[in-house]
């Protein structure tokens, strides 16, 4: 990459990055300009790290590119909003190979046609650094409805959630049992060794595919509440129970083949939102139950929630060990 | 640092950032909600990197902060626009003392209060990080004007500029020049050995204060182009006249003691803008004209520009000189 200059880079990058429908001003100004017919936008920052966030042994740049992107789509669709636009802020070391930047400009373009049509890069910065970082900011419009917050829910409310749980969890569990050397140093992901299952929870940690497109079905079907589950169904879920004074109570026969890792597991990024009615919008399954106030702000079955409160490994990541 | 989550220093931060004017939503949810009273948002992303952008030997976390937010909301008023709010991604050391972290709030706010007012912070992420790392996004309200672009400079327009030229780089090389031990590592400013004009380029270049509050009134004055000069008025006007498809000759008796210094420094975050008439809307000076393109797009005092076109030590750092 040494001998294009930030220009030449940016516009490789952006060559590929398609254009946001609601582009009034696309990239190479100063700023972009972007349409909020409503009146209001929804603004959402969300970065990836080298080391504490992914690992290229275990992540392409494509990879990373689509889950850069797909994190901060969910942000912007837990508000009930439709997503718009993205700047990209890029940082990187200087060996960085052009085509890993290419690869990463398709995984952000793939992941808004596949799960935001319409949305796409508007603008971007590029900067060195020793750490490879894509901090994402996402923008969107809410369509003249009100924002759907976490603090809404009321007792009495169906606990619901669309998108999966535990798999994107169950993933790194494979990645960090079993693509590492004794050293703790990833390694790359030998597909023999692979068993059933294991290829749809990396997929779920490498490349989450969160339901962004029924944030606003559930805002217009009456959602009093919702966010994005990225810490752990049941941390998130205290957090929503806390903003709405209330408490939630999960039936874990609800909550698929492990309700365990359902419940610790963190970046699903599944949507979870509280709806007044029995009849919940497409893709929603009921969970659980708002309650009044309790001493506990998360149950499960009636019982207060004592499992983890999530499971980070990468917080844990020592920078020698790669 | 270690002892206090990530909720925690969020919390820590936004306490001091302040409340946007424009906010319908604060910081705390999944995203923010902001005003785009004009239904159009503009939105730009500028990130600081420690190495490359500033040190830590010269640069407190208040002046990154203050920094960080300045060189956002200049390229928001380069369109001609008004501040609204901040996005701010921290990705920190994990030895990172929270009064640093308090400082840069500090800085944040302060910027957007003195530069900005009614523009603050509305949302963020932390994440930890091996390289000090400050990704801003500012949006930006156009208030129903057009945006000012760089592409709309005509021939006979007037070339002006509003803030100051050369100082931030001045700045650099007092740093660089002064303040390095003889291995090349930053020592510490040593206010005892400054000579006069020192901490005006010092402040030029460690805490910025480009004319935000300008671009707006250069867009209703009529501006034809616009742009932030952040690599050098020679470089920057180069791309002006690219765009435009002309070219521009400076005056070198109009740009101050030093017009070498002015052309080529960098950092200046002045407005670069040109106007149809010769009367200038306050705080711009004439510094040139636009003429019909020729092969130089940019000449000074009717020949081609031929000095440097922008100088950027921090491209050649060393990152084991810290």
């Amino acid at each position: 990459m040494g001998e294009l200059s930030e220009g030449d880079i940016l516009r490789r990058i952006l060559s590929r990055t398609g254009r946001a429908a609601a582009a009034i001003l696309g990239p190479g100004d100063d700023a972009a300009v972007v349409a909020a017919p409503s009146g209001a936008v929804v603004a959402t920052t969300d970065t990836l790290v080298h080391g504490p966030d992914f690992r290229l042994a275990w992540t392409s740049g494509h990879d990373l590119g689509w889950k850069a992107a797909a994190v901060n789509l969910a942000d912007v669709a837990a508000m009930g909003a439709r997503p718009t636009a993205l700047l990209v802020a890029l940082a990187m070391p200087e060996g960085t190979r052009i085509s890993f930047v290419e690869a990463l400009a398709d995984g952000l373009r793939e992941a808004c046609d596949a799960l935001a049509p319409g949305c796409a890069v508007v603008g971007g910065d590029l900067t060195v650094s020793d750490v490879l970082t894509v901090a994402v900011t996402a923008l969107g419009d809410l369509e003249g409805r009100a924002p759907v917050t976490r603090s809404g829910a009321r007792p009495g409310d169906v606990v619901a959630v669309a998108g999966e749980l535990g798999h994107a969890d169950a993933g790194l569990a494979v990645l960090f049992g079993r693509f590492r050397d004794a050293d703790g140093t990833p390694l790359p992901v030998d597909d023999a060794v692979l068993r059933p299952g294991d290829l749809a929870a990396l997929a779920a940690q490498l490349r989450p595919a969160p339901p962004v497109g029924l944030g606003p079905f559930a805002a217009l079907a009456g959602a009093t509440a919702m966010m994005d589950v990225s810490d752990g169904l049941a941390l998130d879920a205290g957090r929503m129970a806390d903003a709405s004074r209330a408490s939630i109570d999960f039936a874990s026969a609800a909550l698929g083949e492990d309700p365990a890792r359902a419940l610790a597991g963190g970046e699903d990024h599944a949507l979870l939102a509280t709806f007044p009615d029995a009849e919940l919008p497409t893709g929603f399954r009921a969970v659980g139950r708002v309650i009044e106030r309790g001493p506990a702000a998360v149950l499960v079955d009636g019982a207060p929630y004592e499992g983890r409160a999530g499971w980070d490994p990468y917080r844990d990541w020592d920078a020698a060990a790669g």
